[in-house]
């Protein structure tokens, strides 16, 4: 059977007979994860001192002993210096417990007019917010990566696939704007989560606000929250900030997902579409030959534990009643682990997009499988003044053929061909290479080079101005 | 064995030397549900046929005849009086062939420049941006009838909870200002959410563009597109307006299930501090004294039917590569199911909370239990110059001798109260009382009436302000 | 505003003094969806009602006349006529209400001594439990499809891919036996949740039993149930079998989830492995040279439905107090939809699987691709006396001096692979062909041509001795 | 930018010619979390080592010297004396490189006959088995507590509730047998599980087997596998045994979250059914008057956590090509933290419930609220000769009569019950009673005391048979 700690240990102790479990101590703290948040625990307590000290519930003097006991604090913390004790739970307790130590009794003052509710709140909407813009920074530096990628390979042909089969010829360039257009997207969401996460919970206290005469937008304006929650129970109680976080989140690795399976492919022997460099790739304990995309893989793989991590928040918070329960501790994990995971994934793209080769040769090989032109014929007879079902019957007909001659469709004679439809003419050897193809898709979102180096120059330009 | 289908019925069949297999029919035809689509896949075919005559593909004459053939198909379809074919795989086709039937070999026309890729992804934003329009108002409506219910139960004092123990006293009217609060979010969510919805993939064709010369921002301007998609790979695979919208449905569903599980309890004889008027409740087949909060229960049961699309669409998605993949075809029922239930559940409760009545004397009681107003006490100490770790530690005591004493801390009378602190003096039992407790939490966002009343009108204005 | 239904129109409905209103009726009446178990209710409800005659509850003669009329009212529902009431909230009040109206009062005595929540329990049980009966059956067959193509493919060399890379010959049997290994264990798991389905919770009545006195194993075994359920709230509140049953049959999704992507993979043309008949495939309404494997697609599609629903049940129970709660009532659509889902894909896969063409040809020249010899040439130098991990080098810089030369490692002459070591002699040809590498691997699991005969027969033994 | 390691310095460098960017190792090694399998590698690679020595790959001697030179270094890592390597990627080539270092050249032959992929898929089954056992363990030790406290309360009336409506009474022995029998489900399915997880993959090599003579029955043999996996990409790709771990963690969990629950509600002031020794619980920072029941509340919370896990397992396998690829480096996270999570929350319910009080008069006098004897006096209507549903319907007239006149069904007088039914005698007050009504459900899974204290009896002998 495990021992007890001796009452009174914690702050919270006057009313109680014995102190906690060790087994239930180790259970229940959080020090072990949340110290994390001690830089903006300080932050946030440093602006609520002052603000009590504004409205004369601490004397400035007070403020000002309160103000540098903690600095100190941050200081010991930032150089690895700190004792963190997880008999005082969390890093709210162990940082208050500390500063009465470092300034004596003064120090007892400082919890006045708030409860850790409203403080973990505060602290972990400030720690988000500067993860988002962390975050922000590093999908703008992969979309830098991909419109570059996608200029210098405005006018390399690959085959476009649906189904895994060859559709129609497209450009490289055009294929990484299309992933660039998904983190579009992703940046705008980042922004507005980043909008309602930077909303201030402190002056809720437990639940029902203080009956001290605390003044809100002043805490608000120092730490830069754009406003105030307007609700006391709603301000403890609420965690929608953090499943929209990793909601946006876990679209983002969706991308990535995306990406990742494409690079997997593009490197397997069968496409051979492009090469990364070595020190991007590992290889095997068993087999001397092999160069694996890793990175790709991984990336793909931790899409899967950030799906989890949504998953785990929106089940912790169904059904709860208000205002607190504690079950809201086990909201910090998923939050730090999506966050550390997803700055890791993107700066890793960021990072290797630009040294990505392109074999042109091999992407071109491919794009001349699969007919996949067969469209432009269909869109030729079209314009010759078939009826596009009718069109595309016809060329049913023709790839039929083609595939029992074993031969392309640009190698079918042209007698044969007009045994196919009497309105194709000798022109139509034209639209029936792959360059002629793209050139033709020659409008805003089409993969015509000219149209792709046009959407590269709005993207770029898209990024400037959102700053 | 299953039989086959003959060849060449599907549409597409040219190059197929047999039709499906009939079990593969029956697996893969999506007519079954997106045939609720049919209404806004005539719009955009009218839309589209109207722009392919406008830039030359069509003439004039032939817009006309294609136009007036498809909303003669659309008044079918809403006298609910229009034959559809599984065999002809889904709503485009169903309808497409049966204006060939209708308007002879002209209908063969309508396809042009465009693929069912592009097709359905502009019918379902479509189709979902006006779900959304709807979604919203009903939104609104409840939290006006949330705004309503606590301007009525302004002064009504409940326990507060944290942790399911009674924490402090708070009024009925701040509480479902909270409920609002979380609504507040869930509409500005939606406005976000319908932004990237209302974009235009049509212009895509399958993947890649089309080789006609196409006016997207004409068509967009018809259809009421805020926007043009602005890569064609990434118009036919992008999915994320659906995850978005169903993150959104989510978290108004978690919403929803916290106030149902407050309703529940509240109902419960251990709380007795609502009840509902009979026709909100149900009744059992086997204890005839039953009367039971099943809409509450089932909203809250229903929140697991959206977290778990969440996840089917997100799972969907993970790891696909470009362009369009069948798979994409199970994105519909999820975004269908959801809509349908968040309208009916949201609707509900805008019907309902008008109807709750508020038992006040049981609030009341309630909240005299579990010495709700001992942060009081601890406050009036800070006051009257204790430190608040202290004055916590001098609380904890008086609570611990009261519960001994089987008496509230009201009960004690002054000696023995000084007997835990000499600051204490007679003024301290106004502080003592809920009522006196609430009214001190005078500041934004805290509890007391005024303040309570002050935020409604505030909401109230925000709603108005927001149309 | 809605309309009430008149009061005591629902049999419960004594203690109210209003019905239901309209919206709500609607809400909550699960007839739309539970009408299904229909057979299963009637096959119930007439056991219940032998046991109560057999215990003196009910007269014999009593029992006759209520058996009578259910299997009359069996009889309508299965001819498609029997007039569903929605006002009748679900399947079993729909029943009791027409068995009363068809033998008069008597029918009233029907549900003495049971209630809604154990007779769902019972009902849904039974159903399940002969729909995985079903589904055991359609994974057997395909099981045994696998096993034949297994043996067709025995000899058939293919790249064994890692990382989407060449890592060494592997035969095209060997990787379906893989696949039928998986399907294995899905079979195992069947028949586990099986036994747990398969407990009998009538009885419980609403929760704490009845004071009838009911004899619950003489309805266990005319129901076929394998034992009774110990504790009366357990049996009303446990859903762990409707959870347990969406696991499995997430796994058997998974498991065809990777079936199909390597289908979808092996008949793109930048592997042209395997070819399916036209009747599995379907084409595009654009592009007319499209073949695509759709089923597939699908059903690695429907995967993300399955994972779904298992979220779906695993929230909708988190947190349930006892004993019975209406949510509840959303455990039936995600069950049902698992079910038909899987059977429909499963049997799918058993029909299709014959039927795929391997292109052997495609397969070898691929696993000639990418050095998929190179650890057999590591193990000969080890056989040589050389240490592994120095073995592994020395192929390692074979393969990168054959990639600088564009050859393969076999293409290398003995004075250069003695180059990188001494050891090497003429034999070593031997090893480097893709032949001699799959022939190697010669023991159990490995993948030989007959350890993958023996596999098959093993496999085939296995599934004759289940039965 | 960041640096690149040298090239080489992985075991598998041979074919690089740089080593992997500093930001790719710090992405892609897992010995920050693997090095947990430590222990189970060294069994798994010593008896990997002795079968090739019994085979004759190794001389018996280097067999020796390699065995104690893995013990040696299992001892540095059990003492916390053993340098891990990031560089080194894992645990695996961590030891496989000390081991080079200390015994010399020999350590290279090590690797004969493996890789990494069959060696991890080893290590976490063997882990993951020796988990299992554990978590068991616990399992049992908390049934063991229920049943203690099954038998002590057996006599305790408590409302049973439905809907959180007072329903019937039962007795808190019955509830806690109905939180009992949930375990016994969990305790079956883990046996199940640990039968899949404990089978050997060892000697699939990469994917293919190994051209050496191994014998894998005999590594099976010594490290206590039930059987062999009979295909060799299976046994390296197979991941069905981590998520159907999870899936049996996610439902122990589910049953904890609904005891926590209700644990949370009982001992709310409304309910006041149960207390907490203070040692299981803590306080606030800020309400002196808290006592929290944190264990249970973080205890439902961590439910979230597992299911997230749950749904990572499922996501990171859906859709991955065969063998193996590089996504599943994420399985070991969740499954270890699910293990970690899973023994804490069921330990600390085995310690705490023992420790539970039970307040009866609170939970006698909340039976009497509700009207709880109503279906008594349904089925005293019945035993007189009225069909069920008739019988219904006048209990629920009563019941109404009663809620206006403010008074229990027992208060009213014979003469205004036989008003509802002229057959209600004066021995109708028997019924009524709340001892009566337990008592009266005295059949196998009934509520009677001496049913419980049977199925307590029932319960502890399948806990020893099962041993």
């Amino acid at each position: 059977m495990s021992s007890s700690h001796s009452p009174g240990h914690q702050t919270w102790g006057g009313r109680f007979s014995e102190g906690p479990d060790a087994r239930v101590a180790a259970f229940t703290e959080s020090v072990s994860f949340d110290a994390r948040l001690a830089a903006h625990d300080i932050r946030g307590s440093i602006a609520h001192a002052r603000m009590l000290s504004a409205v004369g519930v601490l004397e400035k003097t007070e403020f000002e002993q309160i103000a540098a006991g903690l600095t100190a604090i941050g200081t010991r913390i930032d150089a690895g210096d700190f004792p963190w004790d997880p008999a005082l739970e969390d890093v709210h307790m162990n940082i208050e417990a500390r500063l009465t130590e470092d300034i004596g009794a003064l120090g007892k003052k400082l919890h006045t007019g708030r409860s850790r509710n409203d403080q973990v709140a505060t602290d972990i909407r400030l720690w988000l917010r500067d993860a988002i813009d962390v975050l922000a920074m590093e999908v703008d530096r992969l979309r830098a990566a991909l419109i570059e990628v996608a200029e210098r390979e405005a006018d390399t042909i690959m085959p476009g696939f649906t189904h895994m089969q060859v559709a129609q010829p497209v450009t490289f360039g055009h294929h990484m704007l299309a992933w660039q257009a998904m983190l579009t997207r992703d940046a705008e969401r980042l922004g507005e989560v980043r909008k309602r996460v930077n909303r201030l919970p402190l002056g809720a206290a437990a639940l029902a606000g203080t009956t001290f005469p605390i003044d809100r937008q002043m805490v608000a304006d120092e730490l830069g929250f754009d406003s105030i929650i307007d609700n006391s129970l709603d301000a403890v109680s609420d965690r929608d900030f953090a499943i929209e976080f990793v909601s946006a989140a876990s679209l983002i690795m969706t991308h990535l997902s995306r990406a990742s399976e494409e690079l997997v492919l593009w490197m397997s022997p069968a496409f051979g579409f492009v090469d990364l460099p070595d020190r991007y790739c590992t290889g095997s304990s068993i087999m001397p030959q092999k160069k694996n995309p890793d990175v790709a893989e991984i990336v793909r793989g931790k899409t899967a534990r950030v799906n989890g991590h949504l998953v785990a928040l929106l089940t912790l918070m169904k059904g709860q009643p208000l205002a607190y329960n504690r079950d809201n501790q086990e909201d910090k994990e998923p939050i730090f682990d999506t966050v550390d995971t997803l700055i890791n994934c993107v700066a890793l793209y960021a990072d290797m997009m630009p040294h990505v080769t392109v074999h042109s040769d091999a992407c071109h090989a491919a794009a001349r499988k699969g007919f996949s032109t067969a469209t432009d014929l269909a869109d030729y007879l079209v314009r010759a003044g078939v009826a596009f079902r009718d069109a595309h019957e016809i060329v049913g007909k023709s790839v039929q053929h083609a595939i029992a001659a074993g031969c392309d469709l640009s190698d079918l004679d042209l007698a044969t061909l007009k045994g196919f439809s009497g309105v194709i003419e000798n022109d139509v050897y034209d639209v029936l290479t792959l360059e002629g193809s793209v050139a033709a898709r020659n409008h805003i979102g089409g993969t015509a080079p000219t149209q792709v180096r046009a959407a590269a120059q709005r993207a770029r330009a898209a990024m400037t101005s959102q700053d």
